[in-house]
């Protein structure tokens, strides 16, 4: 792992919009599901999830989900519950009630908050399909109040066409309603327009391949979609009082993920660096997935000594990371300076993986430097607003000249008399 | 005006994602734009604004902003300043504190929320520039407490380089800290890449053309984007109590904007019905904008009639309407079943145009059923939340082994020895 001078380091940012043929590949999948349905749903899943299965058998049955329980671990079961019931603390924290305010002309103004109706959660199949992101996703929504949430998940490819029975308990546990053995471009594509099986949503969540982010950005008009994940990272802001072993455990965890994660260390001390580094490349030789989280330290790790904690701060807003940890001697002191990053772990005890499976924030944050403007998912990605205008007489008769010298400034003629047709008939 | 049975009725829902042409060119403003900085957006300037100006005029300065104010009439400014407060006041009470959450173990669970640092807000040039526009785009992001609110706006074509002075003083009004006379695909690849002259942002929002709309949907990503507005519509919902040229009146409104815009009557009464329709016909007449408006209600604009409010409410529901006015006899009792509207306008006084310009609630407001999913502009859209993680070392013993269990079935061993290596650790 690198040390490098703050000044040099950059980080690598592009948004993978995908190849010509991909886009054209997933513009046409969509195509042919809007005209085709569930014939070209079938399709599609024949051709590229090599699974043959009818209209009839998209459907998940009851039966199966209950089966799954028979087959998974009941300390994997406690687990998840444990995990679930913590997210659904936390997040129903973020519940918001309709607001109305009177005023004393006789005028009502309001904002009212509601779930969405429906909403697709796709989870990806074979080893990307993470439990922890099913609750991640459906939990938030449950607790806004949508009543319809929807899963779409691929047939299992190890030649059956079962689902995960992890992902089926993660899924019951965090409360879906329906689910479908469906994944790629045409879940997305049955989700956003509807078939003769699958109804339409509002939204669609979920991570997945570059298949599914392109047609999920395609379909983004026609139904919501949630930000599209780049590769995660995480930046550690560290001084002399943090443990070397604990900082490189945690950097590793993140570099694991994947060959374009990054792991950057931000610290105060240059012996801290030079410990991390060796600590780094121990832990490394012993991990099972040496291979991934040595690529991503080599081509996307680094070591960043700064000269105090105010400038390593200045840095973390420079990278705005999607984990950031604080291990130094007060975290807590610098909580305010902090104006970008997604999840802000304090303290030695709170390592990442800490709020990946269980404190309860949602694991799915901005990627990408995009914590400049996003946000966690939370249960506001799954309600919308709606004004309420109720305007009295003598609100309209008081206010009435202003509208209307507004409305004819934008040389809207037509506004200006919706209102002046009333001052004539009311003033009287 | 027709009068259609509410089962016949479809509004036409397809969303404007340009030609192909429309689309590579847009491309290629944005990717010379990220290449040769100003350069290229004064040679965009040059070709389709018919402006030639440096770099160094493409800044609005103050002495404009002040001269703005000497040739605006003062019925226009003191109607702005009413209009301004009310909107500021309204979005006041969408502000949203950061709370935290102190839990028995010693653990801190909390989410921030903070503003954007710097937003960029388009306005367009000739007869779309709307001073209400600027307000309803700006208020919000001055209220969330953004710092640095920039708009650009195209240099005027009427030859030349003054932008209008009316959009000037609304801006100034709002709270706009900094100004550029650029406009179309050039601007939004300024804002979202940077120039030597304008500095990147981290979200665009205000209406545009095609090519501004297209190159905000590529942008997207870079920065975020607010949705891309379709055209407008109302949806009256009346019963026998209603005012025939008063619902007129309001549907016309709307009509006048845009031939491709909707005004539709949903009533239970056959009378009102018939009246309404003889009253588009009569006051279309003498409406200036009359050939728009005719060719809105020609193409887009319904009278339906229903047999109940409880299945006028369902139609409703149906559209998704941006703008709903319910003008019947008890308007509260029916807010409840509304599920989808933008705004919602009660009873006879609260003409469409109050909330276009005056009552408070902002004014941009999801179209083309989009309200299924998504909110009117509010300051929400100019704030982004962290989770903040304080794990205590007590919470981390009792939750460790759960934590483990969660990763190691994921097959993210990493992720499991960050806790893992704690635990060891800190149990002795």
């Amino acid at each position: 792992m690198r040390i490098v001078p703050a000044k040099e380091f950059r980080l690598q940012r592009d948004v993978d919009y995908g190849t010509k043929e991909q886009n054209e590949a997933v513009r046409q999948i969509i195509q042919d599901v809007r005209s085709d349905g569930d014939a070209a749903v079938l399709k599609y899943t024949a051709l590229h999830d090599r699974t043959e299965i009818s209209a009839a058998e998209l459907k998940v049955t009851e039966a199966e989900m209950n089966a799954a329980y028979d087959v998974v671990e009941p300390s994997f079961i406690t687990a998840i519950r444990a995990a679930a019931h913590n997210i659904r603390k936390f997040h129903e924290k973020q519940k918001r009630s309709s607001w109305m305010d009177f005023e004393p002309d006789g005028s009502l103004l309001g904002q009212i908050i509601r779930p969405l109706d429906r909403v697709g959660v796709y989870v990806p199949g074979g080893k990307a399909a993470y439990p922890s992101s099913v609750l991640m996703n459906v939990i938030p929504a449950q607790v806004a109040g949508v009543r319809e949430i929807v899963m779409v998940t691929p047939p299992a490819t190890s030649g059956g066409e079962g689902v995960d029975p992890y992902i089926l308990v993660a899924a019951a546990e965090a409360g879906v309603n329906e689910m479908y053995r469906v994944g790629g471009a045409q879940a997305i594509a049955a989700l956003a327009y509807g078939t003769e099986s699958i109804q339409k949503v509002d939204k669609i969540c979920g991570p997945g391949n570059i298949y599914v982010a392109l047609a999920k950005r395609e379909v983004f008009g026609a139904v919501d979609i949630d930000s599209i994940a780049g590769p995660s990272e995480i930046v550690v802001l560290a001084d002399e009082t943090a443990k070397a072993d604990y900082v490189a455990a945690d950097l590793l965890s993140q570099a694991e993920h994947d060959e374009m994660a990054s792991a950057i260390l931000v610290t105060t001390s240059q012996q801290l660096a030079e410990e991390v580094q060796r600590e780094v490349e121990e832990q490394l030789s012993k991990l099972p997935r040496e291979d991934i989280a040595r690529a991503s330290v080599e081509a996307h790790g680094a070591i960043i000594v700064v000269s105090s904690l105010l400038e390593g701060i200045e840095v973390v807003n420079q990278l705005a990371p999607e984990h950031l940890e604080v291990m130094v001697a007060e975290p807590m002191a610098y909580v305010s300076y902090i104006r970008h990053a997604g999840a802000i772990f304090l303290g030695p005890y709170s390592s990442e993986p800490v709020g990946d499976y269980f404190a309860g924030p949602n694991h799915i944050i901005p990627t990408n430097g995009t914590a400049r403007y996003a946000s966690p998912v939370d249960v506001d990605d799954f309600t919308k607003k709606s004004s309420l205008i109720y305007y009295s007489k003598e609100a309209l008769l008081r206010n009435g000249e202003a509208i209307m010298e507004l409305a004819r400034h934008e040389g809207l003629e037509g506004h200006a008399r919706a209102i002046e047709i009333r001052l004539q008939q009311e003033r009287n």
